[in-house]
C-alpha cells in the first residue's frame, strides 16, 4: 500500500506557487482511467485560472476564501451534452434529458473526481472539495455558461499546501458496514459510534460557544437546517428541469 | 506516481480463493478517510457474502454473472438514517428527508466506493462496478432490508482476478476538459473526438452484428433506450419517495 490515504487531509491553504498546466493535464488524463457507464464518459471539467473566473464563482461557495485564493478551480460537470452532439451527428436520437440519466452522468462525475482527487494528493498536491456546488447550481451555471444537459456536481480548489491540519475523525468501521443486510442501530450503538466524536474537546467548545446542548444539534439547528435544505432542493430540483434533465 | 491507474481494468473473473475479512475491513476503514460532507459520513455498505444474500441481488443486476461468482458483493448506499437516529437520540430534530439530502449524501457514497475502489485495487483485488444500481433500487432495499434514508447508489463485485482484459478507450483529455467556460463540440470537434473509438474493430463489428449504422445507435437503440431510462426514471424517483428523500 504506496498510497497516503491515512494521512489525508482537506487542505485550504496553498502557497503561490502555480500549479503547471501540463501536471493538471496529465492528473485528469490519468483520472479518466476511471470506469464509466457504458466507457461514455458523461463528465467535463471546467478548469477556472482566471481572477474574474474564480470572483464569479465565489458568491455560489458563500465566499470561501480556497475559492479565489486557490491557483486553480475544478468544477466537475455531470454532461450528457457531449454524448447527446455525438448521438445527433451520427443519426443516433439520444434520450438522457430524464433523472436517471442525470443520475448516471452524476456518478461518473464523482468517480471521477475521487480518481483525480487521489492521483492529485499523491503528487503532492492539496484539494478542498466544496459541496456546495449543488446549493445553488444557477450561478455557477451562469459563470461557466454550462449548456443544457450538463450540471455540476463537485468543486475542487487544488494548490499546493501551506497548512498541515490535524487529522480529522473518523467513525468506527462498524458504524457504516452491515453484514448481509442493514442494521439499524440501537442507541446504544449509537453511543458507542459517537463517543469519540462528541468527545472532542473542539466540539465540545463549539457546542458551548453555540449555546446548544449536543453536537448534534449543531448540525441539525446551524450547519445543514431543515429550512435550509428543504429551500435548496427545490431550487435544486428547478435547475435540474431547466438543465433538461427532468423530462 | 506509484498507483496504477495507467493500468486499470473491470475485472468481472474471479479465482476461487476468499477475500480475507480483515483484508476487506482494513480497505474500507481507510477508504473512510474520504472527506465527507460535515465529516458526517453520509454512507454504508452492506457486505453480501452468503449465495442465498448473491442470488436475491442478481435479478436487480440482470443476472449478470459477477454477482453469485464474485467471493463479495459490496452494495454502498446514500445513508441518512444512522446520522438521522444520532439526531435523535440528542435531542436533536433532523431534516434530512429530502433531494438535497439525497444527494449530499449519494456524493459521499460514490467517493468513499472510489477510494475504496483505488485502494483495493492496490491491494491486487479485482472489481467491477455496477451502474445497474440504480435502475432498479426497490428489489436491492427488499433484499438487503434498507430503512428509509437509506438508499444503494453503488455495488462492486470484488475478488481476485482470473483474468487480465485489454484496456479500454478513453476519449482524448480535450473533449472533456475546458478551459475557463464550457465549449459545446462542434461536428468537428465530435469527429475528432470519437474517431479512435469508432475506428476500433470491436466497436466496428458490434455495429455490424447489430445491423445498425453508427456506433452512437447502438447506445441509443440498443443499450441505453430513451423508453427505458424513462420507465426506469419514474421508478427512480417512486423509490426515492418511497425511501423518504422527496419529501
Amino acid at each position: 500500500m504506496t498510497y497516503s490515504i491515512q494521512t489525508r487531509r482537506t487542505i485550504r491553504r496553498y502557497t503561490a506557487r502555480d500549479v503547471d498546466a501540463a501536471l493538471l493535464n496529465r492528473l485528469l488524463t490519468d483520472a479518466s482511467r476511471t470506469q464509466t457507464m457504458g466507457n461514455l464518459q458523461l463528465y467535463s471539467v471546467v478548469v477556472t485560472r482566471s481572477v474574474e473566473g474564480k470572483a464569479a464563482l465565489a458568491p455560489a461557495h458563500f465566499n470561501q476564501p480556497m475559492v479565489t485564493q486557490a491557483p486553480v478551480v475544478l468544477t466537475i460537470c455531470a454532461d450528457f451534452r457531449r454524448t447527446s452532439v455525438w448521438a445527433r451527428c451520427r443519426q443516433a436520437e439520444p434520450g438522457y434529458d430524464n433523472l436517471l440519466s442525470f443520475l448516471n452522468a452524476a456518478t461518473d462525475a464523482l468517480l471521477f473526481t475521487q480518481t483525480f482527487s487521489t492521483l492529485a494528493e499523491e503528487a503532492g498536491l492539496g484539494l478542498c472539495f466544496l459541496g456546495t456546488t449543488i446549493y445553488m447550481p444557477q450561478p455557477i451555471i451562469d459563470a461557466l455558461k454550462l449548456p443544457q444537459l450538463v450540471f455540476p456536481v463537485a468543486t475542487l480548489t487544488v494548490g499546493w499546501p501551506a497548512e498541515e491540519p490535524p487529522l480529522s475523525d473518523r467513525l468506527p468501521v462498524e458504524s457504516f458496514v452491515h453484514d448481509e443486510s442493514y442494521h439499524d442501530p440501537t442507541p446504544g450503538d449509537i453511543d458507542r459510534f459517537y463517543a469519540a466524536k462528541e468527545a472532542l474537546p473542539e466540539n465540545i467548545e463549539f457546542v458551548r460557544l453555540n449555546k446548544k446542548q449536543t453536537l448534534a444539534q449543531i448540525f441539525t439547528d446551524i450547519r445543514y437546517t431543515k429550512k435550509d435544505n428543504e429551500l435548496m432542493s427545490r431550487g435544486l430540483l428547478e435547475t435540474l428541469r431547466k438543465q433538461g434533465f427532468m423530462k
